[in-house]
């Protein structure tokens, strides 16, 4: 396994200082992972793991057979960027989190096949029936604009309620719901209202990047726990004031949460008073297995339920919805008050509509089976292509799978992902889903979304993989041979 | 001038807790200010205080010439509500300042005219405008649904880049604007980013509630300083990390801050390292009045400029935005990202839209006649069925103002408020906008909008308001003799 430790995390200091500083310039070629590795008296690994983090970040970029380079457009960025002594002054404690979080990919153009996860096709959309729903919400206005509740319209709750409890199994009031903008606010939102600086969280590993960030820039202290198939390894559960699941598919590697760890989750949480954040991300989307019901239908006191309009209408509208424990339905309704009033009312008219006519479940009943079908080309194409040398995972639900790339090293993933790109294809590493505390998986893997494409599309991203991978032979061998 | 002192606190968490308890119930009478005050050895003014601060909170109400009683719905509500005991477990520190703040005031059904502030007539809405721009960018989706910029739209922030500078000289990059849900969540971003728990913020006294409730929240501790005719007595000023001001009308005294009073506030930012926010609610109204440019413009380094949708198309739609100091722009930008991704995007096609053809404009000067047409109505029937009793400020901008009852004592609002009530008409009083730890005022005032209402409602609320006054005799001698 590949350990981000102390060493690395000096190593990712001291260069992110370099750049900032001017000595290292944008377009500059940085030593070989060798070289500097012999400088520092590291381990290659560890150098590796320290280019890899600062690739990740932004820092970096590589191409293949090339050295890595120092990203274009540092130079008006780093002026604003984390030195310490570049800081705004007077930012607070909160602020000054944020900072430090690693910056976020940006996506990059890819000719041929994107397969950036959590993107929708635009083709998808329910143009019609959203743009009915959305014009009957116009002319419907009140003869007074007034703010609305702040946990969301009383008849989209409503709505949602019948429709959380055909869909998912949850029985709850519609006081218990507030709409929000998106899961990512519902996050900060428990983040806020549930964690205090210093206070532990447990988050899977690998895991969802947004909701760790959420939580450690309120101030929590990530408490990261591996993950199996069976999802939650709760067995190594420790006290903390609220952990974070995906127990449905976990993300990102697709494990559904067994009925005993589902069992121990809830004890523990019952036992040590902490609150469980469930994150049911794409819990629409079944491919080969049976429903599960979530976890808040076992522990409704305990569990904040999160759940998404991103991945069935689109991530643009901005659109999610809490279940909370009635105990809490006050704080968090003032909370969202506070934070923003309330989530627009159009939309929320428009979404009432469409959850009230039907026409809801029907697009999502069309839309999975555009996935189901996007999912049988793309597995269809890895098993063509790579056959036994591919080990797919998560592919039971969902919008996405992870590929792990057998026998070639992670080393190998930014080189991969460079020569992927260079060639008209999108492709995103796991290794930046880990803990940046915790080991690091020691083979290639790739998370790969499939939602935003059409056949074609995946089939082609499928072979221009393929024939880059075969035309740079990477392998662990070297690798092996090297250390 | 009736002072909220530690008496009037003891008493209100004494009624609370009788009715958390259940002691008093939905309904029961309370004793009398003349008693209660003899029971606690208080005065009659510090009773009359709680119970005005109470009826503000919702835990009782009052009815004209009748002793007031305990609200109903207390019963189901009592489970959840403040007493510490009742508090939900592992909440954090931010949620516990959350719910000890004052509960908002819910909107009453008035059968006449409701005076409520904040509230647009739906006739206003630009509802063919709106609903072809929106149409247009639902149409228009891109092939691929991601994630847009945390900061909003390039497009929208283009347009508004233009659009500030025409309408309100403000000169900016529109990388320095990001689009929020509304100015609320412009503040309460403020508030995370500028704000350490026990950090003392500036900030208007009366002033606007929701800004001093994101500060508090987030742990800050008011400075509330005076205003008079020229705005922020900023002679008073002391050191503080933040000062929220309006200066373009002040909330909801209605006094412009004057020159020489921006440049001390600005010099103090300064000289302190602090930040300014300006909320510049109602810029787009002025009557009798030249235009102000805004403070943003003599101090784009040291203030946050607060704009918002809310008073030209609706609250509603949950649309705002900031201009923010260069410095300042990567950790508003991430803060944003990480509490709610992005605005949402079909409303900001929509409002880019409306923005670059000029549609936007063009409504702005047609809401501006007719609220100037429902302000001229307004004082006018003021003038006719009052007179000199009563004196109105704050008339020169925006869209509502402040009535001072002349002769009638502080005490009497509530009593006033009820009456009015009854004869349905709804009317919201000035007290609650003061610090609750300071001085309030002696006479009688209420914050009367009228941008929601017609030309009959404007004229009849008057009308039924006069009856009102004149029938219950509300006045000051009485209340003089009786100290």
């Amino acid at each position: 396994m590949v350990q981000l430790d102390g060493v690395a995390r000096r190593i990712i200091a001291a260069i992110k200082e370099q750049i900032h500083s001017g000595a290292y310039r944008p377009g500059d070629r940085l030593p070989s992972t060798r070289v500097f590795a012999a400088e520092w008296g590291a381990s290659r690994t560890t150098v590796t793991a320290a280019y890899g983090q600062l690739i990740a970040e932004g820092y970096l970029i590589v191409r293949p057979g090339a050295r890595a380079i120092v990203a274009p457009g540092l130079e008006a960025a780093s002026v604003e960027m984390s030195a310490p002594s570049d800081l705004p002054r007077n930012l607070s404690a909160f602020a000054r989190r944020l900072l430090a979080l690693p910056a976020p990919l940006e996506p990059q153009p890819a000719r041929i096949a994107d397969f950036r996860y959590g993107e929708l096709a635009g083709s998808d959309f329910p143009v019609l029936a959203w743009r009915r729903a959305s014009n009957k919400a116009i002319l419907q206005r009140s003869v007074r604009l007034r703010y609305g509740d702040p946990q969301g319209a009383s008849h989209l709750r409503g709505a949602l309620q019948g429709y959380l409890w055909r869909a998912r199994g949850i029985s709850c009031a519609p006081d218990q719901i507030v709409i929000v903008n998106g899961s990512q606010q519902g996050l900060d939102l428990c983040a806020r209202l549930l964690l205090d600086p210093g206070d532990r969280f447990v988050i899977e590993n690998p895991g969802y990047p947004m909701a760790r960030h959420a939580f450690v820039a309120a101030g929590g202290v990530a408490l990261p726990l591996a993950v199996d198939s069976d999802g939650l390894r709760t067995d190594l559960l420790q006290p903390a004031r609220m952990a974070y699941v995906t127990p449905s598919h976990q993300f990102p590697l697709g494990g559904v949460l067994s009925a005993s760890r589902r069992r121990s989750l809830l004890a523990w949480a019952a036992g040590t008073g902490a609150y469980i954040v469930e994150d049911d991300y794409d819990g629409e989307y079944r491919h080969d297995i049976a429903p599960i019901p979530p976890l808040q239908v076992l522990g409704p006191d305990s569990v904040i339920y999160v759940g998404t309009l991103s991945k069935t209408l689109s991530p643009t509208l901005r659109l999610g919805y809490l279940v909370v424990p009635v105990g809490l339905r006050q704080v968090f309704s003032e909370a969202k008050r506070l934070t923003d009033r309330h989530a627009p009312m159009l939309e929320q008219e428009a979404l009432a509509d469409l959850l009230s006519s039907g026409a809801y479940e029907r697009h999502v009943r069309t839309i999975r089976r555009k996935n189901a079908e996007r999912r049988e080309i793309l597995l269809q194409a890895l098993t063509d292509h790579f056959g036994p040398k591919v080990t797919v995972v998560g592919a039971d639900t969902g919008l996405h799978v992870v590929a792990w790339m057998d026998g070639i090293d992670a080393e190998h993933e930014l080189a991969i992902i460079g020569a992927a790109r260079a060639a008209g294809v999108g492709l995103y590493p796991v290794s930046p889903l880990y803990d940046p505390t915790e080991p690091r998986p020691e083979t290639a893997g790739f998370i790969i979304g499939y939602a935003g494409l059409d056949a074609e599309a995946l089939r082609r991203g499928a072979t221009v993989l393929a024939a880059v991978l075969a035309e740079h032979q990477f392998g662990s061998a070297q690798v092996h041979g090297d250390r």
